[in-house]
């Protein structure tokens, strides 16, 4: 194939997005999946995914795919990375670009549960061509963000407590974080704002309930939060 | 086009790697660019890249540009982003996995000076495709690593003073670092070792010559270094 020219169609690759959608359901981190209706893979499931159409952006595909299966639009989508070992489906050469997204639950309306389901993440099924890869993949960007930046409230309704907070980042991080630590560094970051409203924290006190800074910057500035 | 079938081969895009190649040369962040000797974009600069073979995986695509710009094997890449708006080479739709290197100057062979020269980041001459906007990113990329993890140092050769390690880092970073508040910050990390040998830094004393050390980690769990 000589450089600069378009190498022949016959050559080329197929190009998928394929999108990690994470949420918090039920204290729980799970992954949306959906069940494989045709080959290769048929009736494995795996992760919401597509052919890119010819004159569609990748992010728009992503976001096409993340709105059929969920009908939500407009939520954090990000790249995450791109799978293309020669031999990942068994059909042709197919290249896949991930997504991953971040929704609250309460986003979300229901699922076509005939065919997409919830699945936590310690408890997966087997899945089809490299999904697994993927999804493993897609975790360890979310624990690494979580710790360095704000994309984590991305999972939270508008308004939360500090317990509920510290809950999302230890169900996450699968690890028990010290309370009075987590709220030092938590308040220390000046990503949040008290709303002047109170909640009732399951049987103790109520407790304040807290947003985002509008200003917040969504990067963490100040230093890594945890450990 | 159905969700399931392979797309039809004239719809397929074509798939190139891009890679971006940083060094510190005679005190410059630089990056290696090749001048184009055909279309689009003939006599133009930009980032060495090419089509990934049939049956290439992307990852040796992008060593083997590498190797055959600058001689060098087994140096830092890394995946950086995948572009694919569809209109950024005009001739068809050709989606560019983008990688960025980081190599020692000293490592590098004589380049084929007709085509392939280094541009400090701060005067690049206009770059075909979407090349600006990959550099800018890949030099984004290359700050935030910079300071969370040690990957920074793969510019520079294999012993080093303290001075010159905070030099490296205020060429990238593009800003002045407190003498101090630098090795106060980058001992603290215990990324590095003392080797026993001293070099003399300018026309000062003697400066104790380090290494990193062989059981450091890739990411620097201690806390963000600078600012």
């Amino acid at each position: 194939m000589s450089e600069g020219f378009l190498p022949p169609v016959e050559d080329r690759p197929a190009v998928t997005v394929d999108v990690v959608i994470f949420s918090l359901v039920e204290d729980d981190l799970k992954v949306l999946l959906v069940q494989r209706d045709r080959q290769p893979f048929l009736g494995q499931w795996g992760i919401p995914g597509g052919f890119v159409y010819r004159h569609e952006a990748l992010e728009s595909a992503a976001a096409r795919k993340l709105d059929d299966e969920t009908g939500v639009k407009n939520v954090y989508l990000e790249q995450l990375y791109t799978f293309g070992s020669p031999n990942r489906d068994p059909r042709s050469r197919v290249i896949t670009v991930a997504y991953f997204a971040l929704l609250p639950y309460a986003a979300i309306r229901e699922l076509d549960e005939a065919r997409a389901s919830w699945f936590p993440l310690n408890a997966l099924p087997p899945l089809a061509f490299d999904h697994e890869e993927i999804v493993q993949y897609a975790l360890t960007r979310l624990r690494y963000k979580l710790e360095y930046t704000t994309v984590g409230f991305r999972l939270l309704p508008d308004l939360f407590t500090l317990s509920e907070l510290q809950k999302a980042y230890e169900i996450i991080l699968d690890e028990r974080l010290d309370k009075r630590n987590f709220r030092r560094k938590i308040l220390a970051a000046e990503i949040l704002q008290e709303t002047g409203q109170m909640k009732r924290d399951g049987e103790g006190r109520p407790a304040k309930l807290y947003g985002y800074r509008d200003d917040a910057i969504t990067e963490i500035k100040t230093r890594r939060l945890f450990p």
